[in-house]
């Protein structure tokens, strides 16, 4: 991106108005108390001491669906999710001349509910406890490598203790970068049936076209059905299972949201960077961006020419080339954002703030609470320094890195025989002592890896996306040039292009019985075999290897020294009277704020909640706008009940909120300020791309199904009166 | 469209919320001291009947300038228009080494101001006379064609004897379809020179892309100055002139528009359709846009297939392309507002009411106003039906009518043949006797016409459009077929292709020596010439003339009947305390309302008014979007002195009113409440392309320059200070 443009968009930061009292924040449920007094003036009616315990009413009715979130409704295990959580589940249930995803599903009573596929799960947690002396001593005194594995080692056995007990899934999770450490033990649901989904015509109404855009109007839900043994405990599918009683079941609201509303959502954050350090902010907007663009569209014109020749070759990379542009354009959209939000200038000016204070006021180690492990501010310094150097090292080889994950990650031969060559290597450690990901438990999905390789491979493109990151390679600096690579594939381009015809041209790999075959092969035999892939390879996974290590040294290094930025952060929000949240890492979260529309651009309003006119507004009667009929027949009618919004005076679809969201949040429950179901997250608005990074009060919205549109399309589109009836909010008349 | 689509169409408008109180109407003058209350009511603060007057303030200073709008803003003869209406002044001074469509202009005094092009002209209007009665009795007694000869002999001859005044413009103006007619007698101002212009990109930021587009960035404004001789009276160019004095020039506010202020504008469009018959409003509806929408797009896949083939056709077709696809899509959204405004069904309920209130209550004459020609209500039933009658006899030949109006408009060769056979034609008449568009006055245009032919033709594509029209005709019913046309082009495809073959290779119309040595040849050599074209042309001519002299029969007999249903239209409003205006018809008009908003779609609100932001945010440094480096860095001071809005803080660039507009309002003065200038008209939104037939208030809007940002311009951007100082409102400090 151009100076000129980067400079307008800081212009255009100022000129626009001034930001909303958004609240940022991804809450552990223990900060909320000390939130109480936000809570309240942000409108909360309820009692913020209440929301600390998960195992506890509102969040102990809130649990992990599948990829998403899920929240119970009732206390016979039905739970709400989105269409998109549930989709596998629905999918599991379609046939070709029953096809669930097309017609939706409305279970007449509970032993017509249908059952889920085998691998969906829903957990709920139980227990949620600090861990972080524990694993920390097992690294104490440690340093790089040493001290990644000794924490590594340490959370591994900790899940091994805890899963030893029946039907429980657990897991040691990373608060701050390695300052703290929970365990999370959750009770594992197996067998998940499915109670009810609109068509897909309504549940995914808009689809690409519509994703990421604001106004929505998507139907995005679906209900579900935890079962347990006889016995109460977890079991697999058995007809005579019973329903699950849940701890605790959202109340659903006879209200829905309007403007200005106070909204709190709770679900499974993936990931955000919002903590990172200035100079990480500053090397993604100044170079990793537009890296990554500038990577992508060279392989989305590499496999759009290659495909323009070979139709056959165009079929099999459409899901690759859909991705990568995907990719390219959320990329290009987060650093758009960035800049205007003036994100690495904020970023920079806060963490020079906080290092001043450290410098004089923050010297002293006595502010630290009890027990906290904080250093004095010499010693934080100290610290932070030693990080950014970490970053200066990786970013010596960032290109160079940049290539070689795309290398593995956008190829499938290619992929396919590094796979095999490291399973093979893991094989010959005790299980304990394999690489994560290449473990006994891993092998099932290397398989299945292995076997997608048929529908998406053509030996063509495959060289010419090689082709075109070892030109980009041999473009790097030496400094970043591995011998290893250098030896096995020349360093020019015509040895490239050879050297790549003659392993295309001779490696069997391609064919998925012997590829197969490799799978439960000898280690020594893989290792030592003549396929020209495979050999490859072998030639190169030395340096594959001792790149991993250089960066496990330094991610142990990170992890112990980190923690310290984290800690004066802590203590300068503080000292300011503000609460710092961990950065999201997929454990549960709450955020709260307020319905609100949003201003897109000059002169452009977005009003915070959608109706069904704009349903037939876009109805066009094709894919993805092909509103089915009963629905615009309703619509036509009329005939909205008490689900009609009073003000409006029509039936609402979707709603925007303020609230602090992320990929994962996918499901949320949205609770209005008496705590009940209003709502339930599905996606965020393209504005918002770039918020996991920054989060600008005046573009971040999070999208919301307005739990009324589900109760209208259950009460009169596709009716399922005893679910609205089990769920307290009976159909109308 | 299908039919469930137009179904949704009604089932949205019914979703959509209630109309706003917006006024519609195309005032006459002196149709506004009857609307003192309404306009009083809306917030106007001067006196309703000053503003009767054309010859007085504020309409006084309204001109037509160019083919749009203008207003004086000083005694001194300057006057601002749109940047497009004066496009050609500022073309004429722009040389390549001085482009100032590009670069703009700002004269440093008034003897520094540019000659505009000769063509340019500014009308003031002197008198308007209702001459009714003189028209009408020419025609007294006649019918049909000769209804239509008087009236337009009547007319001829009034312009004539206005026009022996010197220096004066006259015409006859037609309102409510041959009820009224009215002389207009306007002073043609001839040396009229460029002031100041911005930058194009400025003028015409957004261009193609952002037109009809809302929120809006364009400063399309320039200023003008008009000059008399040194006698005062109007002359072409001379250094000597001096600037005119108008007869009253407007004041410029020191405010600026804001949200829900009463707004008033005055100017000249161009042509409506709301009062014609509810079967009118049907056949428009269920047949017309959708057939022209049909027969362009089938142009237009001829074009784009030729073009794929021969690329030199692709460049002579590119601009009849656009404009094609212009059309295209300009039918398609007309289609679409009229649907969503249920604009049919709302016409013919209105219409029915007032059938029923004529059968009875209108049936007798006592309600017409003295001197007022009105019939009883039985009388104006039949002249009804027969109104009715002949729209059914146009209908009748509609498919055909269409094809025709095609072939001659959107082919060249077989134009240009068509013109000078014609024109052979009418030369052998007196002049005052020659058909309009053929008399000698008219040959400079029909020249230039022909010479525009080498840039716009190729052989193989006028072929294929021709052919395509050709087959769509033989599929016309018999009744509709033209024997001379069967007998020129055959009645199968085979020989209609094997003759247009062999025309279009023989014809030398396609070189321009031999076409406009046509022009001035004698009329028998031309009627007997042997080139192919000609020769066809004089084949078809007795058909076109045939059907030339039915359609004036038959306009003839509207212009006799039809008066008497807009005198029914205009007692019926009457009786309810509404005025009724006529429809516009390129004479002076006046339209209230306010500042205003809209929603286009569910979810989305546009604000009334933007700002420079907007630019900042369009800005892509490539044309449309290519802001001009002083404009950006002005923006980027933030120095907007007086000319920001108190309650933005920011420079403000355009705004929206719901005034009733349409093509010729181009330029027109918004005025405030009192009667200040605030803005300049320069387009409409594109959901009320459909307004020329139904105005519908939820999507209505016009849309202006703020004054504000001409005066920031022109204070802090390129500055012209002197100018600021004429016009009253002097830059800041």
């Amino acid at each position: 991106m151009p100076v000129l443009r980067r400079r307008l968009a800081a212009v255009l930061g100022l000129l626009l108005s001034v930001p909303a009292a958004a609240d940022e924040g991804m809450w552990m449920a223990n900060q909320l108390p000390e939130l109480a007094a936000q809570l309240r003036a942000a409108g909360f009616e309820g009692d913020p001491a209440a929301l600390a315990d998960l195992t506890a009413a509102p969040l102990n009715a809130v649990v992990k669906a599948g990829g998403g979130t899920g929240a119970f409704v009732s206390d016979q295990g039905l739970l709400v999710t989105n269409h998109h959580v549930a989709y596998g589940v629905i999918q599991y249930n379609s046939k070709p001349d029953r096809n669930l995803l097309e017609q939706g599903f409305a279970a007449a009573d509970q032993p017509g509910e249908l059952r889920g596929s085998p691998d969906f799960r829903v957990l709920v947690t139980e227990r949620f406890d600090r861990v972080t002396d524990r694993v920390l001593a097992a690294a104490s005194g440690k340093k790089g490598l040493a001290y990644f594995d000794a924490i590594d080692a340490a959370g591994k056995a900790i899940v091994a203790e805890c899963e030893a007990q029946k039907g429980r899934r657990c897991s040691v999770a990373n608060m701050d970068y390695g300052a703290e450490f929970y365990r999370i033990q959750q009770v594992e649901l197996r067998d998940v049936r499915l109670v009810y989904a609109p068509p897909g015509a309504i549940g995914k109404y808009g689809d690409e076209i519509d994703n990421f855009m604001w106004p929505r109007h998507s139907g995005d839900f679906a209900l579900l059905r935890a079962y347990v043994g006889t016995d109460g405990k977890p079991a697999d599918y058995d007809a005579a299972n019973r329903p699950y009683r849940p701890p605790g079941h959202l109340a659903v609201s006879r209200d829905g949201p309007k403007d200005g509303d106070f909204a709190m959502l709770a679900g499974y954050p993936g990931i955000t960077y919002r903590h990172r350090l200035a100079s990480e902010f500053a090397e993604r907007i100044d170079w990793g961006l537009a890296a990554n663009v500038d990577a992508l569209d060279a392989l989305i014109a590499v496999i759009e020419r290659e495909g323009a020749r070979d139709k056959d070759a165009a079929v099999k990379y459409a899901s690759q080339l859909a991705s990568l542009k995907n990719g390219s354009k959320r990329f290009s959209g987060e650093l758009a954002g960035l800049l205007r939000s003036d994100a690495k200038r904020q970023r920079a000016e806060a963490e020079q703030a906080m290092l001043a204070w450290l410098r004089h006021d923050g010297r002293s180690d006595a502010r630290c609470r009890k027990g906290e492990r904080c250093l004095d501010g010499a010693a934080t310094l100290e610290h932070i320094t030693g990080v950014e150097a970490l970053l200066r090292q990786a970013s010596a080889t960032r290109e160079r890195d940049l290539l070689l994950t795309l290398m593995q990650n956008q190829t499938q031969l290619l992929r396919a025989a590094n796979s095999l060559q490291r399973l093979a290597l893991e094989r010959g450690k005790p299980d304990p002592k394999r690489e994560t990901g290449y473990q006994q438990r891993d092998e099932n999905l290397i398989e299945a890896q292995l076997k997608q390789v048929q529908r998406r491979y053509a030996a063509g493109t495959e060289q010419a996306l090689v082709l075109e990151l070892l030109r980009r390679y041999r473009a790097l600096p030496p400094a970043q040039r591995i011998p290893e690579f250098d030896a096995a594939f020349g360093t020019d381009a015509d040895t490239a292009q050879a050297t790549l015809a003659r392993i295309y041209g001779a490696t069997r790999l391609g064919d998925e019985a012997f590829r197969l075959s490799k799978l439960g092969a000898e280690p020594a035999a893989v290792r030592a075999s003549d396929d020209a892939m495979l050999a490859l390879a072998a030639k190169i996974q030395p340096a594959l290897l001792r790149l991993e290590q250089e960066r496990k040294q330094r991610e142990g290094e990170l992890l112990r020294l980190r923690p310290a930025y984290m800690a004066a952060l802590k203590r300068w929000y503080r000292e300011r009277d503000k609460p710092l949240f961990p950065d999201a890492n997929a454990t549960l979260r709450v955020s709260y704020g307020h319905v609100a529309g949003f201003s897109p651009r000059d002169g452009v309003d977005y009003r915070p909640v959608t109706t069904v006119a704009g349903i037939v507004e876009k109805h066009t009667g094709k894919d993805p706008f092909d509103a089915p009929a009963p629905l615009l027949a309703a619509i036509a009618r009329g005939d909205f009940g008490t689900t009609a919004d009073p003000a409006l005076n029509t039936q609402t679809v979707n709603f925007l909120t303020d609230l602090d969201t992320t990929g994962g949040n996918s499901g949320s429950p949205v609770l209005n300020a008496r705590g009940e179901l209003v709502g339930l997250n599905f996606d965020s608005n393209w504005e918002s791309v770039s918020a996991s990074w920054w989060f600008d009060p005046r573009y971040k919205r999070a999208v919301h199904v307005d739990l009324r549109y589900l109760r209208w399309l259950m009460d009169k589109v596709y009716p399922a009166h005893w679910l609205l009836a089990e769920m307290g909010v009976p159909a109308s008349r």
